[in-house]
C-alpha cells in the first residue's frame, strides 16, 4: 500500500516540479534580446502610473536601474556586517535585496546555529568553559583575497563585544571557525588582509590590561595597553592557525581602522588610533567626559608596521606568551624596527591605501580634510632613519610634512574613502550627512578630468553616513559603478516601526563620473546595525548548490557515521549513549517513533539523503530547543541528556511539500521507574 | 574646558542635523503634483536602460508599480511570521521591503531582546525553571481586530515547537507577553482572533498526551488528545488573563488552522484537522509512514465550536484542571452542545471565512477543488439536531450535502484562500506553484461580472507557493489591490547563497481584476521561513517615535527607579546588591568608570534621556553577555553576577555620533582578595 501511495504521490509531485521548472526558467529567457521599444500607449501607462504614485521620471529612472525581475540575479553581492546583531547579511545589487544572512556569532534557529548545527564552532569561541558568549557585534568583514583582488573563497569577520575572530567558507556561506583573541576582551570588530591572505588583521580598540586582568583605571598609562593581532590564515584547510598568529603590543591608544599596503606598499600595515591622550573617561568626577577628554591634541598617530619583519621576529623568538598566546612587546617592535607613527589629524576613523598602493588616506572626523601620504616617501623616510620625535612609549614619529602627499577640503565629519574605476575616491562625510568625489593624483591623474586632489561632487546621503563602500572598492581592481552609503540614521526615510528605526543603504549610481551621482534605492536595514561591507562581483563567487550525501558542513566531507538507506535504528552504543540513526526525505523521517529512557544521553545522528537543490528539512524536538537546518545532503549529530519523561513531537521545520506538516514523529522519554529496557 | 567643547561639537552636529533634515524632507515635497510627462529624451533613456539590463517594457511597468523612492512610504504593512527564526518580520508594500524584524521567541541582540532587555518576558514563556526555551516557529499572526477589521493595536504570534502564545505592542512593536500553553508541549504555531479580540485562538497540531506526561505510541487512540486553547485577551491591559483562558479536548486528530466566525457566522469558530485515521508514523516497523497513514480517507473533519457557548460552559465551572489550567473535556463540550463536525475532502489545511462571513472555504490538498460551505446552513442544522453521524468519539458529524454550497475545481494541491474587495477568492495551489482567483458567489456575486463559483484566472508562482495574503484580505473589509504569494522554494530565482536558500515572496497586482494578475516584485526572505502575515493599510497604525523618557517598555510607564541627570551613582543598597545609576546621551554614559568587588551582584539601571527619534544607543559590557537596544526614552534595569576580577570595556553598540567610538567606559571587577570596599 504504502509503496502504491508513494508512487502516486512522487509522480504527481515530480511532473509538477518539472513542468514548473521550465515554465519558470522560460520566463528569465523570455527577455528581448536586443533593443527594448516603448510604445506611446505605454509611454501613457507608465506616465499614469508615476502620477497615482508621486513618483517623478528621476524616480523612473531610478527604478529601471535597480528593479530586477523575477529570476534575474544580481551583478554585484554585498557581504555587510551584522553590527550588534552579531552575524553578516548578503545583499544583492543593484536590486537591493538581502538575500540572506549568515549566522556568525549569534545563535540563529532558522539555520539551526547553535540549536544543533554550529555548537562545536561557537563553543570554540567561549570565553572559558564557564563563560559562553552568546551574542557578537561585527563590524568590518573582508573577503580573502589573491593578488589584492578578492577571490570569493573565503570571508573574515570580528567580534568587537568579545574580541573573536570567525572564518566563513564561501562554498556554502557557513561559518567554520571561531576563534576567541586570548589577550584581550574587546576589540574594533574589524579584520583586514594583506593581499594574499597570508594573514588576518584583527585592531584592538579600547586599551585593556593584556591578558583580561584586573589593573586599576588610575593605571591607565602605565598598565593598559593597546594591539594587533595578526592571524595567520592556512587558506588549504580553510582555517586559522592559531599557533603561528601572534599580537604586537602598542600603546594605551585607541587602535581604530587598519588596511594592509598593497602593490607599492606591500609589506606595510596601516592602523589608526586616536585618543593618544591616552584619556580614560572621568565624568563622575566632574571631568570631561571621554568624548572631550580624548579629542585635545591636533595629531593623533598613524600606525605602520612591517608585518613581514614582525612575522621574522616571532619566527626567530622574539616574543612573550600571554595565555599562551605570542606577543611581540611594544620595545622590541620598536628596537628592531617594525612599528613607527606618522601624526595625523585629529581623531581619524579611516585608513585606505589607494589600489596602487602609492597612497594611504586618513580622514580625521574633527578634521575637514582628508589627508594624503605618499607610501613611497614613508618607506623612504623609514629607510633614512630620520624621525621628528618619539611618542611617549618610545615609538619613533615620522614628520608629518615629510610623508604627507595633500590634502583635500572635503567637508565636515569624514570617515571613510572608497575608490572607483575611474580615479575618484569617495569620503563619507558623517556630519554633512553626504558623499564626497574627489579627484586622485598619481597614476590615477590621467583616468579623470579634473585637476588632482579637487572636490569634484557632493551628494547628500539621508542621514548620518558611517562607511560606504563602491564595487570591490577597496582592492587593487575597483568595478565602479555602485556605491551604498551605509547610513546610520533613517529618521523618517521609512514607516516608522516603533522608536527602533532600521539603517538606510542607499544605493548610488556613480557610473558616469563628474558631478552626477544620484541615489537610486533605499533599503532600510532592520535585522542589524552593519557598519562596513564589501562588494564583489557576483560572477567571482563559486557556491555550492548541494552537499554531497552525508556531509558534515565542518569538515566538507562525508561523516563516516551519517546514516544511508537502511542505516536507521536506535541503539545503545559501547559509549552507553542511545544513538539514533535516522534519514530523512521528502515527507518523512525514519524513524519516526524513537522511544529512550529518562536520564539517557542521546546522540541522534540525521543525513538529509535529498539532492534537489532548495530541498532543505528541518528537524525540531518540541521542549528541546533542537533545531537543526539540513540543507540538501547535509548530515549533523546533537547530543542532549532526556533529562524529563515526556512524550514530544519533532517535525521538520521547514515547508517542504504538500504533506510537510505530516512529516513528525514522536521522541518518547520513558519514566524511569517504570522503564523495561 | 568639558563646557566649552560640548557646546562646540553640539552645535555644530545640531546645525547639521538640523541643515538635514530640512533637505531630507525637501526630496519628498519636490514630487510633482499632478500628471507626469516623460519626454522623448527620457522614454530614450528608459529604452537605453532596460536594453543594458535586460528589462522588458512589463517590467518596467512593475518596476513603476514597485518602486518607492527616498522618504515616500509604504501604503500597507505586512506582518509575517518568521517561521523557525522564532520572530516576526515587518515588510512595506508595494516597495517590498523588509522594515525590521520583531524579536519575539529567540533571543536578538540587536534589539537586546534577552540579552538584558526582555529577559523577563522570555522567562514567562520558558518550560519551567530548569529548562529555557531559546527559540520557536512562529507559523500564523494575527492582528487584533474590532468589528472583524484590523484595529492596528497589537500582534499576536504563537510558537508551533513549544506552544506558547506572545503578545506585541504595536505602539512600539515590542513583545510584552509570552505564555506557555501548560498543557501542550507542540501547538500550530498560529493564533486568530475573534472579531473584537475577545479571544485568541490557539489550534493544537500534534495529539499529546495532554499535561505533558509519557504515554506510549501504541495507546495513541486512547491517551493522545487534540486540543484548541482559547487566550482570553484584555485590551485595556494589553495582556492575555490566563485566568479566564481554557482549552478545549479534542480527539486524536491532527488540529490545524482555525478562523473565527465573523457577521453571519459570529460566534463559530471553524478548525481543521487532518489525519482522522488516528495514524502515527510506523516506518520503522516496515509500514507506511505518518505522510502514508494519515492519507487514507477521503474526507477529515471540519471542527465548529460555539465559543459563546464554551465560555459559559467554562464560567459554570464544567471544567477540568490539567497543570493548573481550564480544559472543557471532550464529552463535556459535546454533552452540552458546543462542538461538532463536518466532512471536509482530504487533508485540509486552509479554513477561512468570507468577509461576509456567510461562508467558510476549505482546500483538501489531496483534493483538486475547494469546497464552500454555507455558515446559514451549519447553523440551521445544528439547531435542527439532525447529524449524520457521530465519530468515534461521540462527536456529532453533520451531512456533507446539508451544509455544502459548492465546490470550485481550482488545481492541484490548493492550501489557503484570500479576499479582495471585488467579489474575488484567491487561492494558493501547493502542487501547480500558482494562484487560481475563482469568483465568489452570494452577496458578492454583484460585485464582478462572471458566474459564481467559477474559475477567472490562474497565474503560476515561483516556486511552491504555500500561504498568500492580500490587503486586509481575512479580515470583513478586504483592501484589494496587493497580493502576496508566500512560495517556499526559490530554487533559481535568485544569486546561489550556499545550499541554503531564501523563501520568495512574489507581489502579485490584483487591482485589475479579470485575467490580469501579474507578478510585480521578487522579494527573497533569507533571515527566517514566514508562513503566513497579514496586510494592513499603514495608516491604522500610530506606532511611537520616542518613549517619555525614563519609561520601562514592559510597563509603558516612568519606571521610578530610572536615573535621570544627577541620580548618577554606584551604591550598595539595603539588598546587598550594588545598584548603578547610568544616564545616556549622546556621546557618553555617565558614570564612565564602574569599579565593583568579584561576587557582587549587580543592578545597573539605565536610562535613555534623548528625545530625538532615532537616538538609540545600545549598552554592552565586552565578555558579559549583555546588550540592551535603548531607543530614546527608554529606561532598562539589568541584573548580573560580577563572577570574576578583570577589567571589562562597556560601549554604546549603536553609531549615534561622530564621538560614537569615545561612548565607552570600563567595568573594573576587582579581585576578592585585595579589595577594600
Amino acid at each position: 500500500m504504502w509503496h502504491a501511495f508513494r508512487h502516486h504521490l512522487r509522480s504527481a509531485a515530480a511532473a509538477a516540479a518539472i513542468a514548473l521548472a521550465f515554465a519558470g526558467v522560460a520566463r528569465a529567457d523570455d527577455k528581448p534580446a536586443g533593443k527594448v521599444e516603448i510604445s506611446g500607449g505605454q509611454v501613457n501607462e507608465l506616465q499614469k502610473i508615476a502620477s497615482e504614485r508621486g513618483l517623478n521620471v528621476d524616480d523612473l529612472v531610478a527604478a529601471a536601474k535597480t528593479y530586477t525581475p523575477s529570476g534575474k540575479h544580481d551583478e554585484f553581492i554585498t557581504f555587510a556586517s551584522g553590527g550588534h546583531s552579531g552575524q553578516m547579511f548578503v545583499i544583492g545589487v543593484p536590486s537591493m535585496r538581502l538575500l540572506r544572512s549568515i549566522a556568525v556569532f549569534t545563535p540563529e534557529p532558522w539555520q539551526g546555529w547553535g540549536y544543533g548545527v554550529g555548537n562545536k564552532v561557537l563553543a570554540e569561541g567561549d570565553l572559558d568553559k564557564d563563560h559562553k558568549l552568546t551574542w557578537g557585534d561585527t563590524h568590518h568583514p573582508a573577503l580573502s583575497e589573491s593578488n589584492g583582488e578578492y577571490d570569493g573563497q573565503f570571508l573574515f569577520i570580528s567580534d568587537k563585544a568579545n574580541a573573536r575572530v570567525a572564518v566563513i567558507d564561501l562554498r556554502d556561506f557557513e561559518t567554520k571557525q571561531i576563534l576567541k583573541n586570548p589577550i584581550a576582551l574587546s576589540d574594533h570588530g574589524g579584520v583586514f588582509v594583506t593581499p594574499n591572505s597570508d594573514y588576518i588583521i584583527e585592531g584592538g580598540q579600547y586599551p585593556m590590561p593584556l591578558g583580561n586582568k584586573y589593573a586599576p583605571i588610575e593605571q591607565f598609562k602605565k598598565t593598559y595597553r593597546g594591539w594587533v593581532t595578526l592571524w595567520k590564515f592556512d587558506r588549504a584547510k580553510g582555517r586559522i592557525d592559531k599557533d603561528q598568529s601572534f599580537a604586537i603590543e602598542l600603546p594605551p591608544y585607541d587602535q581604530d581602522l587598519f588596511d594592509a599596503g598593497k602593490l607599492a606598499s606591500d609589506g606595510l600595515i596601516f592602523g589608526n588610533s586616536f585618543n593618544v591622550e591616552a584619556a580614560y573617561g572621568a565624568i563622575e568626577k566632574g571631568e570631561a567626559p571621554l568624548e572631550a577628554a580624548a579629542s585635545q591634541r591636533d595629531m593623533d598617530y598613524m600606525h605602520v608596521v612591517d608585518w613581514r619583519k614582525a612575522e621574522a621576529l616571532v619566527k626567530a623568538g622574539k616574543t612573550e606568551q600571554i595565555n599562551g598566546f605570542k606577543v611581540l612587546r611594544l620595545d622590541t617592535a620598536v628596537k628592531e624596527g617594525a612599528l613607527w607613527f606618522i601624526p595625523e589629524p585629529k581623531s581619524p576613523h579611516g585608513v585606505d591605501v589607494t589600489p596602487d598602493g602609492e597612497f594611504v588616506i586618513v580622514s580625521g572626523k574633527l578634521d575637514p580634510h582628508v589627508t594624503i601620504y605618499s607610501t613611497a616617501k614613508i618607506k623612504q623616510v623609514i629607510a633614512s632613519g630620520k624621525f621628528a620625535s618619539k611618542d611617549e612609549y618610545g615609538v619613533p614619529v615620522l614628520n608629518f610634512d615629510d610623508v604627507k602627499e595633500a590634502q583635500v577640503e572635503v567637508g565636515l565629519g569624514p570617515l571613510h574613502t572608497q575608490f572607483d574605476d575611474k580615479g575618484y575616491a569617495y569620503t563619507s562625510l558623517f556630519l554633512d550627512s553626504a558623499i564626497c568625489r574627489w579627484s586622485l593624483g598619481g597614476s590615477f591623474a590621467k583616468l579623470h578630468p579634473e585637476k588632482p586632489w579637487t572636490v569634484v561632487a557632493k551628494a547628500p546621503m539621508q542621514y548620518n553616513i558611517g562607511h560606504l563602500v563602491c564595487a570591490e572598492g577597496d582592492t587593487t581592481k575597483p568595478a565602479g559603478h555602485y556605491m551604498i552609503g551605509m547610513n546610520k540614521w533613517s529618521v523618517d526615510r521609512f514607516f516608522q516601526t516603533g522608536p527602533l528605526l532600521p539603517q538606510n543603504f542607499q544605493l548610488v549610481d556613480i557610473a558616469q563620473g563628474g558631478e552626477k551621482m544620484p541615489v537610486i534605492y533605499d533599503l532600510p536595514i532592520g535585522v542589524g546595525e552593519p557598519h562596513y561591507a564589501q562588494m564583489i562581483k557576483a560572477d567571482k563567487l563559486k557556491p555550492l548548490a548541494t552537499y554531497e550525501v552525508g556531509t558534515d558542513p565542518l569538515t566538507m566531507s562525508v561523516d563516516p557515521k551519517a546514516p544511508m538507506p537502511g542505516d536507521e535504528k536506535v541503539v545503545k552504543e559501547a559509549d552507553g549513549k542511545i544513538h539514533v540513526y535516522t534519514t530523512v526525505v521528502r515527507s518523512h523521517f525514519t524513524p519516526e517513533n524513537v522511544e529512550v529512557e529518562e536520564g539517557d544521553t542521546v546522540v541522534w545522528h540525521l543525513n538529509n539523503l535529498e539532492q534537489t537543490p532548495d530541498a532543505t528539512h528541518g528537524f525540531c524536538i518540541a521542549g528541546f530547543n533542537i533545531n537543526l537546518s539540513l540543507e540538501p545532503g547535509e548530515a549533523e549529530t546533537i547530543e542532549f541528556k532526556a533529562d524529563r519523561a515526556g512524550t514530544y513531537p519533532f517535525y521538520c521545520t521547514e515547508f517542504c511539500s504538500a504533506l510537510h506538516l505530516e512529516m513528525m514523529g514522536y521522541f518518547q522519554v520513558k519514566p524511569k521507574a517504570t522503564a523495561s529496557r
